[in-house]
């Protein structure tokens, strides 16, 4: 059915190569005093400091860094942040960097505005309640997570195995700059993982029984297709900027909310891979290619088969004159073939350092104790299955 | 190539069929005296009037009225609505109806802020800037133009025979209420109009031999199956919810900005109907159903043919392995289908009550006196070429 929903995504976005002299003026909208979050150093190695820096500086602003967010941002980045904040009386925070950074400022300009720790945000028994947070603009070098567009951000606590992701409106970037150009630097690895990521957001809305707008299936059509073919692009040419533009572009649509029109089914891959990455510290879009596969196959069945036809035939060109099941097991194969022949990625976890020893407690995890009530309705049971697909 | 572009459409939706409650708490924001703007009644006869008018008495805000905003919509009406703005001290102004009333509304919102005539700001002599506007919030009740997610309108003045559009940021609508519920008793006519629009606005940028972000280029192809599809199912069932509801949302997104990208040439197909219905006062989405077939016809060269055999097989199905002028023929011919037989709308001028009588004069005026600078450069003479292929 064709649900109700609320469209709202004030995030402005300066895309291209000639756009950073708005930075200065667009940070100055929100104060004088700007944290500036940044991940291990790429950034210096591209010139993208020096540049971003410039800007700041130009502009007649007071600048403060906080270096060093990790991949899988972790609860201690966040908390230092918001004591950085505090303490220096920030104005606007500015992630420059991939998914990570974004997020992890996210949610330093939240807990930049409470007393209690930033893990309250995240513990259940907690969840504490978001009701300010400062400003934040960003300057993206990664396409992959799409936080430069959408209101959450995931993060990881080690000392309790934990990764959660959560979404509040106030957490929306206000400013995002998407030069594709500051991602020619990104490696065939990460290029791989950044589009398994943007695939799976994509995905965990569109294979959802419950049909919605055909014109947001045929969106999500288009944003598959773009990166299905421009990723091998992007592999083989690092600097191609046709491609680039169009990766980077569709990291943005593909989770900023708006293909989901009204459909709230749960997600299914990415709470399981958030186990993960949790327990292994893997990349999250290497995670999400080595499950997806395993997942589809674990749901096809007569009831989902009209769903694997049309991404098949719509996303994959497969030949649509054959029995529904074939098509829908082509689809499977095709997608894999994407994942793990044209993106090179890794195809199963004893590749990649993962065994069976932690399956259960992930699973358990993953569904929370219950039931994963995405796609297919997913207890402990069905995880395990699909984790012991991907040995 | 990929050009450099600003995305910025700030415009909160409410979309479906429970989402008026939510009106009142809206206007609030913006203030307590609220002008309502509607056209002829229609809202009236199926009683959106009265649950709009219950939705402002509840939330305790006081109500101007302004009925009778033409389609086409007039000066005389804008001049009328920044009065009455001035008058009664409006905060916020409320438009119930389609693109006609969204339109004046916009316009009526930022005369309530100058002294001087409205109708400066159309004027190309004069060009009077907009640096103020009062907030516009809308409830739709037609899928048409778009105007309630960009920042233009369009006005015509009956004593100079023009009509011309503008744009500005300041005019976006606050908060647009999408019901398709409200678009039910749409006439078979009607909705045929508007679909033509919508496709003309998406068609005005796809025919491009600039070629721009690929993911842009699904989306559109996207958008114009949707109206092709439910356009016809549209007219047949005129309750049919999931018809109504995509025709809405395509709507909004063929013409809020974002299919643009950074493309920057100007559109051809608008521009010569507006001095179209300028002198004769026929539907906007009629008058381009009628001249678009002939445009892309006239268009239609080497240099451009790869575009047609794009939408050809993209939109329309048609068999990819044969020439491609032979596909770009048949794009045209399934289109005119599509427009004149699927959607059920006149084909000539003659048929609508239009002859030569002025066809050099609207020439002239469409072009303003040079070159309309669109998918390819049209002079008075070919313009005159495409009204003549109308006949």
């Amino acid at each position: 059915m064709i649900h109700d929903f609320v469209y709202d995504i004030p995030v402005k976005v300066y895309f291209g190569r000639d756009q950073l002299k708005n930075l200065g003026p667009e940070l100055k909208k929100y104060g004088k005093r700007v944290l500036m979050t940044y991940g291990g150093g790429s950034i210096k190695r591209i010139g993208l400091y020096d540049k971003v820096v410039k800007e700041i500086r130009d502009a007649g602003l007071e600048l403060w860094e906080l270096p060093g967010i990790e991949p899988n941002p972790r609860v201690s980045s966040v908390r230092e942040g918001a004591r950085m904040c505090k303490e220096h009386d920030i104005d606007v925070l500015l992630a420059v960097g991939g998914g990570s950074t974004v997020d992890a400022t996210k949610w330093i300009a939240a807990s930049a505005c409470v007393d209690h720790d930033p893990w309250d945000f995240f513990d259940y028994d907690i969840w504490a309640p978001v009701k300010k947070a400062l400003p934040v603009l960003d300057v993206l070098t990664l396409s992959a997570t799409g936080s430069e567009m959408d209101s959450g951000g995931v993060i990881s606590n080690p000392e309790t195995k934990d990764k959660h992701g959560r979404m509040h409106p106030l957490l929306l970037p206000k400013v995002s700059f998407l030069d594709p150009s500051n991602t020619f630097s990104v490696s065939a690895y990460q290029t791989a993982c950044g589009s398994a990521d943007m695939l799976s957001h994509i995905i965990e809305v569109y294979f959802n029984m419950d049909q919605d707008l055909y014109m947001l299936d045929c969106f999500m059509e288009g944003l598959m297709k773009t990166i299905i073919k421009y990723t091998p692009l992007a592999i083989r040419e690092p600097d191609n900027y046709e491609a680039r533009a169009n990766l980077m572009w569709a990291s943005s649509w593909a989770i900023n909310g708006f293909i989901d029109g009204g459909k709230d089914l749960a997600w299914s891959c990415h709470p399981i891979e958030h186990e993960l990455s949790a327990i292994y510290d893997i990349t999250h879009g290497l995670g999400l290619a080595i499950l997806t596969p395993r997942w589809l196959d674990y749901c096809l069945d007569e009831t989902t088969v009209s769903k694997y036809v049309q991404f098949g035939v719509n996303v994959l060109n497969i030949n649509p004159e054959q029995p529904p099941m074939v098509i829908a097991r082509q689809a499977i194969d095709k997608f894999s073939s994407v994942l793990f022949d044209s993106f090179g990625l890794s195809r199963t976890f004893p590749e990649v350092g993962i065994d069976a020893t932690h399956f259960e407690t992930m699973a358990r995890k993953a569904v929370n104790g219950g039931v994963l009530n995405g796609f297919k309705p997913l207890r402990q049971a069905d995880v395990v299955k699909i984790f012991e697909a991907c040995m």
